[in-house]
């Protein structure tokens, strides 16, 4: 079986994309509040016009297992900060050196250096406290705690964090196909894997059988997402991308095309593309739009 | 009435030392595992040899409050990580730019500035995710999902993440003592109140007498004790601190001797320590030991 995919999906991820904004903009400390440019600069580093990725496969996961948006506004919200405080702190100086971020100055460069430390760890502490006022989430603490231990064990060192720690590391190095899997499943994977635990663990006793499919789907489209962004980096329109391209070759980041090759890259992300849908066949047709959602992450032109 | 001192005090402080150093070191990430460098970094940061004041206002609570030890080791364990991030990034060149923290390199000196971020970082997550854990806590997930919440709350932008923005806002501007007071209650007094709510959250239906006293204790004591910091980097001893003295001056960090003069900062801090002994009363004999903990942190002299 296949899953069809949804034909109003474009219109469905515009809508959650425009919920996402309010909700995160809501959530966020008003820039005029004290202290006022650390407000500022936290809503500038998150309301840039982002695509939303992971905030949609919350959502999409969500519709999949008869939830509504309501239930799980709050564990989008926290991921997409989590995300936005790694790209605050990834684009300084000590770190990636990045001067533009989405067409626009990084935070670090229209703020300062010290700012955009604090703002993400401001970001990464809203994360968390979102999670905690219960906004937009079941009532249960016990889910809530739930999603905090998910929250924190995809962003630390087992996961996100480690994940930077490593690619760091590597800059320079030649790795294995299986070395930089284990770095993509860390730096960009766990988070991407969070996104569909998350509202899976909002549903109260979930069968293990569609708990095990979806973590399946969650990592093959992580990695798929990961090794696509390393192909664009290579062969993508800077304009379109709103970055440099060739940006990871001039930083010498291990990549998977790097270490096999770009075709064989591509049809690894291809392979990885098809087992992600077939772990949804459990689902059924809830599951359209999480389908359509991979298409998007996989085919997408920047 | 006046709360009698703990006479055992000092074996007793030594005792939560020597047990909160156990209880980070079986919490934090093994150094020899993946990636090893950001583990090592991370131990290197944390088990140094701090006073643990932290920790110590945790467990005296939970004494005060008839509480054992190992229902609080959790809630103790996620603030000293809290504590200890926060003085890594403070390190950092952009922000306070500190080779040493007591007698050591810090952390970007002894590793280097990436991966100083990431240990903030790190150390922030690993902070929640000990909350969720729920080792050494108690078992009610809503008694922990409001540990989160406290703690959150006490360490962003409208604690201590809001209060170091202010200070490095104010360098080089006069303030006056209330901006002072303002900003020592974000940058320190909030973690240190969190020190104090935390464990009386962890009572299940605690008395509103008791949280507002132990709420005003918390503040007096956190104020009282950021003054005796502003007043050691002007007459103290830079060998018994471990770092140099004058920092503030040299830096021209608005301190509260700064604001209203050595002696008039002295007398504050003497009344504050009086009024937080005075808020203990309602706890009875049980507050010997947080007594003795608000002489030691107001009269030490390092």
């Amino acid at each position: 079986m296949t899953i069809p995919k949804d034909p109003g999906f474009t219109q469905r991820l515009e809508g959650w994309q425009v919920r996402i904004e309010a909700e995160l903009a809501a959530r966020l400390p008003a820039a005029d509040t004290h202290p006022t440019r650390l407000h500022e600069a936290l809503r500038y580093s998150v309301l840039n016009g982002g695509k939303r990725i992971r905030p949609a496969l919350v959502y999409a996961t969500a519709q999949a297992l008869g939830l509504t948006e309501s239930h799980v506004d709050g564990a989008a919200c926290a991921i997409e900060f989590i995300h936005a405080y790694s790209l605050v702190h990834d684009d300084l100086p000590a770190m990636d050196n990045d001067d533009l971020r989405r067409g626009r100055p990084t935070c670090h460069k229209a703020f300062d250096e010290a700012t955009a430390i604090l703002v993400g760890d401001s970001l990464q502490v809203l994360a968390f406290q979102v999670l905690a006022s219960g906004h937009g989430l079941p009532g249960d603490p016990a889910i809530r705690l739930k999603l905090v231990d998910v929250l924190a064990e995809c962003s630390g060192t087992a996961g996100m964090a480690g994940g930077q720690a490593i690619d760091l590391a590597a800059q320079g190095q030649s790795l294995t196909a299986a070395a930089v899997e284990e770095m993509h499943a860390r730096k960009t994977g766990a988070l991407i894997r969070a996104s569909v635990l998350m509202p899976a663990y909002c549903v109260p006793n979930l069968s293990s059988d569609i708990e095990q499919a979806l973590d399946r789907y969650s990592r093959d489209i992580g990695l798929a997402f990961q090794i696509q962004d390393d192909l664009l980096d290579v062969e993508g329109d800077s304009k379109l991308l709103g970055k440099a391209t060739g940006a990871d070759q001039a930083n010498h980041k291990p990549t998977y095309p790097s270490a096999i090759g770009v075709e064989p890259a591509r049809q690894r992300m291809h392979e990885l593309h098809a087992t992600a849908l077939e772990a949804l066949d459990v689902l059924g047709p809830a599951a359209a739009s999480l389908a359509s959602l991979s298409d998007w992450l996989v085919l997408r032109r920047h």
